[in-house]
């Protein structure tokens, strides 16, 4: 029985017993929230303390009942378990799939036409170390159709192919996205933020969505959009938490306890995205989760380890590293350039308030115009403009993590790279490790122009990017930007300290002839600032960026970069691209963040208003079956408040509609049970109904279905205090009284609008029902 | 004016607006809260909440105005600055000293007395590599006094000034202890847990408490007894985080904001202790803190880590490193492998068992019997037994983070100690850093049997040692245990390994000649899970681990071995150790792990009980100035609710006994403001007070001190409803009505003392004011 606390559980349990083991789930599809509401916390908390009481007490009779409450006790671990196992071999499966179809543009191996560029030069022989890129098996298509490797008609026939097969990638997944699952658009990261704090949103994390939002992923990243694939990875691990929910009842029939284990799955899909189990678990925490308890902490932290471990095995990136971008660098960092590493964080914010402002104002055009009712062709149009500008640039070419590799990457003695392409000293004969400084030669200038020129291009294209029909995440992107302002601005620092080692900032740590400057590190640093100006996280971004790099050392100037970044971001606005999306959305999210610093009274929220008609209330021992049905079917609050009488107005309890509904619906034997109830019949929520002449038609007793313990605030309760109830302790509503008489109730959505209201936004704006 | 959500902002301010300017703060030493008082947490953010409106809207009204609001606003960061700074400044001294003054105990530096050993040596050029720990200017006692360094008169002689050493040290740590600051004893996390769920324990966090605990703690750590530092810095970095808050009205005056700083000064503290910034954030986050918004987060994030960066500058290591134990493996590890690692976690699992089961015992005994009578005396006694048996092990002579960093290193090709002599092959002629393994010569056997007998010292030894009256933690220790254990299974299976290629269990990942075990990560993941076990906490101490050692590649070894332990450990027992002692001392303590499950009702909690006189209650409109004293002279109530009449119950608010007794003082100026009032006086409660004629004594009029939104429960909601409102609401107490009628009152002890009643505890163990 789980009227959450509507129970007095020492009363007398029989009578009323079949009756409410009836209301119990009655119908599989009459389920306890509606689409697009909000559930109540404390009331899911309390139903799963009734569920486990029973089961604790159940498991003394009999071995096999033992066994079944070890089951459940141990259910929580399985489920983290199977997360962990499905969503790791997801991103296994998705990296490798995106690795084939990415080369695939370029060309294809002739050995074995499902290799990869790299897996296909891998098993050739012929190759040395230096020429690992190429081998004959691999050829580009214009070499395979028309038999010239070189030339500028096999550089056309390439180029256009690249778009061809960029064009043909995006229109099939935005296709597919459109046609089967519109909930697999985009990071996804906004609505289970929302999801997570409580809403409902059917089929958001349903199977039809957990499908083709993994094969649109591998479609729209490898159509070369500058997209990443982090947040839909946390999307697709979210809908392997849901589909795994469903399995133990603990679980799929309590948003409560189903909303720990998306959050844990949150924290598994950010942990195969970058392979980053710390980091993950940090990111559910700071950045999605609502509700997290030390408990889920621990059960995350599982969920993340399993799913990395599981990625490691399946070893997408064939170096049986968990890291994405592996860097090694082999001079420590100096105090004076703590000066660049900030200036990038300030970079990085102002970064994140232009591409938030620049998307929010393109989403929202998007949806009040014209433009929203051709996703397909604004996909097709976005990149084929991407594929035809990246194509001449190769650092816009390749892959956007191959790029941020490359960048993070220190020049060692046999790197390959243009951007290692530094003036060597011919008498130089130290260990290979520790190169100094050197000036830059003509392939570093010439890199530095192509990365400027991409570095525009990237800042532009995202902005139209993200928040397209299709699946897109943005931390690559955004770092990605980062990488290669921090790229070009270690090198300046580097030429700079060579050519001037005698300036008063250089002379104390940098001699002639040392090795002082990483553009490598910078290039890392830029990197966590612009992730960080977005995103506005700060801890779980540096955790990450040390999980993706190995770099534990780097510490201190990822967090100078970080915390900077966020400050300068903050100044311009406090929210992150989630929060925008969340407003531009109107879902209804309660922010934990938000500080509410306004002198209101729930006497202002509560409604009715002043001019509105009064409160619909039921009173405890004068209300017909007739005038229940009359007002369940002319209002539709979710729940009414029971008063002594309408005189006295002293509020007893609260009654959900949903039970009302069915104790008095007549197809329920639950209204049958109690003979000769008829419309006429009085419905009594006090303890005992009185003894009526047989004349009278039989009272209908409804104590049972009553929540005696509603949650009453007074009309004088400043709203920070009730703002900071409904999120913290979760609720859907609460009464507001006066020296005990009921006045009003206030609403989860009476606080959002009133809210919105405050903050000069559209209350109406707010999705809700 | 601060009356928290007492007042309607809205209503005329002229009148009472100079009793509230007056009521405010009236006497420095009359303070909110007093010693041992709970704090109610909604109050004191209601408060900020007012505090901050009025700097807002001041800041408008002129320049000066406008920069002391931004003063205001970065307050926060300042204090985290300073506490970082602090901080870091005092573990740097502390590291320097308890390096010299453990040297202290073998013999001393010719060259310069303050130089420790390894300090001595690296300033002497006469050393070679090999010979490092050698030089003529080290000189051992009994070299110095006799002139002979060998021989077993010197053995002797070294052995007894060692002692006398050690029992020098302990004896001036626990007398300072005892006469200057009672609280500075023990490690001070479980008072810090308690202080930071909201109980006020005035004088543990003040300044002597911080100077007398940084010089005791130096000595307790270099008199060799089984302790280590951890714990205790915790606590220094929380009285630099008290010493800071005292700077700003903003902290020193809201207990609610100055535990915000609190929580970041912990997690300071575990960065300096350990060199693993992010590791302390977490501790604060998973095992200290109560109330940690993401704001917090992010400001521990920076005091952590301008703590470490003091930290390095100081560079007490000499090493440049950040990291304490820095290790660097040169083999993956096998799946396999992951068998030892969980037999290790349940080591440490049982080990935590044990350990708190047997210290809380002795120290129930120390309570309880003559024991605690005589403090000094067991700390010498416990001193003097460590020292006796310490000195003839090597490894327990040395200080233990030497031994945990001997245990977790692997063994290389010049490593000279006795753990790494294997029988060599002469023919071998690899690169050094990839040793194949090999068999374990004497010195590694001889080796093993000294490591087993400082298994069983440390295990017993820190029994009785965590408790007494010094400052003393428990990280080091706890590790140490689990490093000798984990390096002797880590022996075991590198040898089962070498010598049986063959088995099926090592056929597949070790073939002869290759590197197959690294015995230190063994030691690495032993200590994890013996501290682990301990303490309880599991993604704070995996990150703790890899910050500590920089091994991010071993996470999942990590992780098994801490997963495993907490199920073992909590299987027997939910306390860690911090709770344990919690308990023991009886703290006020409300876990938010708990899960209360027990069915009873708020009206089975509330006061009165059923014999017992009825609630103390103001009316209205119908108590007199006289009644009102006599109230306050009978009872030691914090508060009285006001209700309609004594007839009707209905509740209409809360006031606050503190300001009842100022209001009603009549040597404040409070009640001199209005005019004639007298003992017989009536005291108006109303909005008006009725205008009486001249005859009768003046009204005291009392509105403004009225608390109009005191929190209420039904009398029938859950028990398990209102410990979650307690706890996440931080309330001090709470009325329960029926019907609007006043039944009772719920106070934070009441629910306190109900919970330890359910846990079959004796309720008044609790220590409470």
């Amino acid at each position: 029985f789980d009227f959450g606390f509507a129970a007095t559980p020492t009363e007398e349990m029989n009578g009323a017993g079949n009756l409410m083991d009836f209301l119990d789930e009655p119908f599989p599809d009459v389920s306890t929230y509606e689409d697009f509401h909000t559930i109540d916390w404390l009331r899911e908390k309390s139903r799963d303390t009734d569920r486990h009481r029973k089961i604790t007490s159940k498991s003394k009779e009999s071995l096999w009942e033992l066994i079944k409450s070890l089951l459940d006790a141990w259910s929580g671990w399985v489920v983290m378990l199977l997360i962990g196992l499905l969503s790791g071999t997801l991103a296994g499966v998705i990296d490798l799939a995106v690795d084939w179809m990415t080369d695939l543009k370029e060309g294809v191996c002739l050995s074995a036409f499902w290799y990869s560029h790299e897996q296909c030069c891998w098993t050739s022989n012929e190759t040395t170390f230096d020429d690992r890129d190429k081998c004959p098996q691999w050829q580009k298509w214009a070499e395979l159709m028309t038999g010239h490797a070189e030339g500028a008609g096999a550089y056309v026939l390439n180029y256009f192919l690249y778009i061809l097969w960029a064009l043909l990638f995006s229109f099939l997944a935005v296709s597919l996205v459109r046609v089967f699952a519109p909930y697999a658009c985009g990071s996804g990261i906004p609505e289970i933020k929302t999801i997570l704090s409580g809403f409902i949103i059917r089929g958001y994390l349903g199977k039809w969505t957990l499908l083709i939002k993994t094969v649109t992923l591998v479609l729209a990243v490898s159509s070369g959009l500058s997209l990443g694939k982090e947040g839909p990875l946390v999307h697709v691990a979210c809908c392997c938490g849901n589909l795994f929910c469903s399995l133990f009842s603990k679980y799929s029939k309590n948003e409560g306890k189903r909303r720990e284990v998306l959050s844990a799955a949150a924290a598994a899909g950010v942990s195969v995205a970058f392979g980053a189990p710390i980091g993950g678990v940090l990111f559910s925490l700071e950045e999605v989760s609502y509700y997290f308890p030390l408990k889920t902490l621990w059960r995350s932290f599982f969920a993340a380890l399993v799913a990395a471990f599981t990625l490691r095995s399946i070893n997408p990136f064939g170096n049986s590293r968990l890291v994405l971008f592996y860097v090694e660098y082999h001079t420590p960092w100096y105090m004076a350039e703590l000066v660049p590493f900030i200036l990038l964080g300030v970079f990085g914010g102002l970064w994140g308030t232009l591409f938030i402002r620049a998307n929010i104002a393109w989403c929202r055009r998007r949806k009040t115009t014209q433009l929203g009712k051709y996703p397909v062709l604004e996909v097709i149009a976005v990149t084929g403009i991407t594929a035809l500008l990246a194509y001449p640039n190769p650092y816009t070419r390749r892959s956007t993590s191959e790029l941020i590799s490359e960048l993070f990457n220190d020049c060692g003695a046999l790197e390959s790279s243009q951007l290692c392409d530094y003036v060597n000293n011919p008498n130089m004969s130290r260990p290979v490790d520790d190169i100094p400084d050197r000036p830059a030669g003509p392939g570093v200038y010439n890199a530095l122009w192509q990365l400027t020129l991409a570095l525009i291009f990237k800042i532009v294209i995202t902005i139209f990017t993200f928040g397209m029909k299709i699946p897109s995440g943005l931390f690559i992107p955004s770092m990605a930007v980062g990488a290669i302002a921090g790229r070009i601005v270690g090198i300046a620092v580097e030429q700079m300290a060579y050519h001037h080692h005698d300036w008063i900032i250089f002379k104390n740590w940098c001699r002639p002839g040392a090795d002082c400057v990483t553009p490598g590190l910078y290039a890392m640093v830029g990197a966590a600032a612009c992730l960080g100006g977005v995103t506005r996280m700060t801890v779980s971004l540096v955790v990450i960026m040390f999980e993706l790099t190995g770099g534990l050392e780097y510490i201190v100037p990822l967090m100078a970069a970080a915390v900077t970044s966020k400050w300068v971001a903050d100044a311009f606005g406090k929210e992150g691209i989630y929060e925008s999306h969340i407003l531009l959305n109107g879902y209804p999210y309660l922010d934990v963040r938000d500080e509410f610093t306004h002198r209101t009274l729930a006497t202002d929220v509560m409604r009715p208003r002043r001019n509105d008609p009064p409160l619909a209330v039921l009173t405890q021992d004068s209300t017909t079956v007739e005038d229940v049905e009359t007002l369940i079917k002319d209002t539709d609050y979710n729940g009414f408040p029971v008063v002594v009488s309408r005189e006295s107005e002293r509020l007893i309890g609260f009654v959900q509609r949903r039970d009302l509904t069915l104790a008095i619906s007549k197809s329920t034997n639950a209204r049958q049970k109690q003979d000769g109830v008829v419309s006429s019949s009085v419905v009594y929520f006090t303890e005992d109904a009185p003894q009526l002449p047989a004349s009278n038609p039989q009272p209908l007793k409804l104590r049972r279905i009553l929540n005696l313990s509603p949650f009453t605030v007074t009309d004088h309760t400043p709203m920070e205090t009730v703002v900071d109830i409904f999120r913290k302790l979760g609720l859907r509503q609460c009464l507001v009284t006066r020296s005990g008489r009921l006045l009003g109730i206030i609403t989860k959505k009476d606080v959002l609008r009133h809210m919105a209201q405050m903050m000069n936004q559209d209350p109406e704006s707010i999705m809700f029902n």
